[in-house]
């Protein structure tokens, strides 16, 4: 007889079944998996049956707290200060990161912000600031405690320590066509930032051909999950259901975003971009206890950049230095006079990704200098033949395949035709 | 780039999201998971997915001709006669197939007989004729189309080479939640009866307690699935749905079922095994293309007890050999005075496994003389205490785990009550 206290086929049968699987069933279940004692091929037809018949708001705060539990938590007591944290379902152009962690540190505030490298159409945060000659993404926790008191932002690739139960849950999923299922999702998320020891967390939930999330209403299910898994763990959680139907800013891509979120910082940049820096800043500042901050006028007045500055250098990037530059370009053209209505999100991260800015696998090195610019964004103005975007990389072979996902990627209306879209949907607390 | 045809996370994610999978993609399915370019992983979120949302016929039809496609099939063309076998879904008692297969075969009908081993409550063929002294399972093509020339019924293993992508799926569905899937189930049972080559098909699906299907419906919908398989492949098929409330006949172990079915072909033997043979052998015959034939009379006679003899002869076994006999009994008796209205088929079939007449893993070794014999079935009067089954075992150790299997398995009532359900509910063609 086994020695284990469930039977995996009979765990699978209740989420078959329809059924709800009890708080011992759900500890048991990650710990068995993360030893080994669940196979892969029993963990996927669970994750199937979970995809398609869900799971109720215990279980997967149940499924969140054992993925936490099985492994390290940090703790951020000790620098006497509040912490907050920021976490998108990620995006095209999606470079905020890069602006609001310094942006909040300003006001007192530590912010641990660990991210990832980018797969697929959606860029990466350490992909974007690894284009800053000097930069380093990897940090020991005595590294980032020590730039957490003194600087009061870091932006740093996440331990393995992490819920790993995760780690390997996701590569499962990645593999068996169970990513999409939003309890899975949810308690992906939630366990890394949970363990991960914020005090407080604001959600950036994409909604749009080029965010996970394509529906309203699987993007509100998400938020909504995910707020509610922050607040039985402790944290502070809020979301905001923001547009991804059109790129973030003017730039897609790794340097070119840095300058861009540089540009912001300087007190300049594309409006969509300094609308929801500021905003989220705002909701990570009242998250964490002060709610009359004003982060507009730190970056007006160049406190922003001051801590941006400290914080790449922090980390041995040069905040001087020139960003590179990709070798080739090629311009694309407004095809008629109009407004432009449309400029697809998805597209535009495809053409980027093509271009060499993101990568396939993930052993795949990115280009620094490859990816699109915009000049124009749904709204303006256009004439026939004016630039519409740059393309942009070191492989001038990569220019056919990136045109071609951006064959349907604008449409140009007559004048007076429909407004752009609201940038922040709704807010979920 | 890898050179497959298709994305294995595409195929699972068609079938997640209801679609339908084409042609080429279900061929595909199947050939790459037989040699490994599908992971287990991948084949059982993909089996949860049809089982949570079903195939369409087309798909069904198609997932049976590649599992078919998969091996080799027999051909017993050259034998010059009309071929024919039963598939039974398994029950509690069913031994069916040993009176049946020289029944037929009295008719100049090759019946060409595969069978399984038990697991769990159902007993398997060849572990009931394995208790006849010398009989063997195992045949070489050559000695089964032999035999089939001469005596025209055997009863033997299924080869390796038949459906092994069926092998492979069988052995991963047991371990991931996703037996209990009809296009699965189907599809298995049939590549396995369409590869094995007979011209015609006589399936006995079992509906109650002590069957797979608990329930009509379900019953129902396995039988119309398997029908049109078999008539898609141009075997002529058609099935019966029949009883497995209550065990069939009198019996459930090995030698003591062979006993029954000697009895039987020597014109006794209860009334539901005598009634079921018939009406089965019947099917076979008509379906062959006999449908005057008179198998009531085949049994009365002794043509079938010759048919017998010599099947078992030709596979080693002496027919006139003392069966095995178990070392202890127990008996368990009426506790009060009426009809007995209820014998549960589940609780019967898992105290005979208990008393090791079954296995729990394929490698256990089953007790030839272990099982139950029942001395009253639903319908008959009952005095409290006289017996009501003997339970055999050669390890008395087992007799309390089969009684507690069997303590809510006798329901009697007072005299007058519910009629007995009938054996055969419907035919389906």
């Amino acid at each position: 007889m086994s020695s284990e206290k469930f039977d995996a086929v009979d765990i699978i049968g209740i989420k078959r079944d329809r059924g709800t699987l009890s708080p011992e069933q759900i500890d048991w279940t990650i710990d068995a998996y993360t030893r080994g004692a669940i196979a892969d091929e029993q963990m996927a037809a669970l994750n199937m049956a979970i995809l398609l018949n869900g799971m109720s708001r215990a279980e997967i705060s149940r499924w969140t707290s054992a993925m936490i539990a099985s492994g390290e938590r940090m703790d951020f007591s000790s620098l006497g200060k509040p912490t907050t944290d920021k976490h998108s379902t990620g995006g095209v152009g999606d470079k905020i990161t890069l602006p609001l962690a310094p942006l909040v540190a300003v006001f007192g505030v530590a912010v641990p912000q660990l991210s990832g490298r980018g797969l697929g159409h959606t860029g990466g945060t350490l992909d974007k600031l690894e284009a800053i000659p000097g930069w380093r993404a990897n940090l020991s926790n005595e590294e980032m405690m020590a730039q957490l008191a003194d600087v009061g932002a870091v932006i740093c690739a996440a331990g393995t320590g992490l819920a790993p139960a995760d780690k390997k849950l996701y590569a499962l999923r990645d593999v068996t066509g169970t990513v999409e299922a939003i309890p899975l999702i949810a308690s992906s998320i939630m366990s890394k930032k949970i363990a991960e020891g914020t005090g407080s967390l604001v959600l950036d939930v994409k909604v749009g051909s080029g965010a996970f999330m394509k529906t309203e209403a699987n993007a509100r299910e998400l938020a909504e999950t995910m707020v509610a898994l922050g607040k039985d763990a402790g944290v502070n959680t809020v979301a905001l259901l923001t547009n991804m139907a059109t790129p973030l800013g003017l730039t897609a891509g790794n340097a070119i975003e840095v300058q861009e979120s540089v540009d912001v910082l300087a007190g300049g940049g594309p409006a969509d971009v300094v609308e929801l820096t500021v905003r989220l800043a705002e909701e990570m500042l009242a998250a964490a206890g002060l709610p009359d901050a004003d982060p507009a006028a730190a970056l007006a007045d160049g406190r922003a950049m001051d801590v941006w500055r400290r914080m790449i250098s922090a980390q041995g990037g040069d905040p001087d230095a020139a960003l590179p530059r990709a070798r080739e370009s090629e311009t694309i053209y407004a095809a008629a006079d109009g407004v432009l209505v449309e400029l697809d999100a998805l597209s535009v991260g495809v053409a980027a990704w093509r271009l060499g800015a993101g990568r396939a696998r993930k052993e795949d090195v990115v280009q620094a200098g490859a990816g699109v610019v915009m000049h124009a964004k749904p709204g303006a103005q256009v004439r026939a033949g004016e630039p519409l975007m740059t393309l942009l990389t070191d492989t001038p072979e990569k220019f056919d395949r990136a045109r071609e996902a951006l064959e349907n990627a604008v449409v140009i209306a007559p004048e007076g035709s429909r407004p752009a879209q609201k940038l922040i949907i709704d807010r979920i607390s």
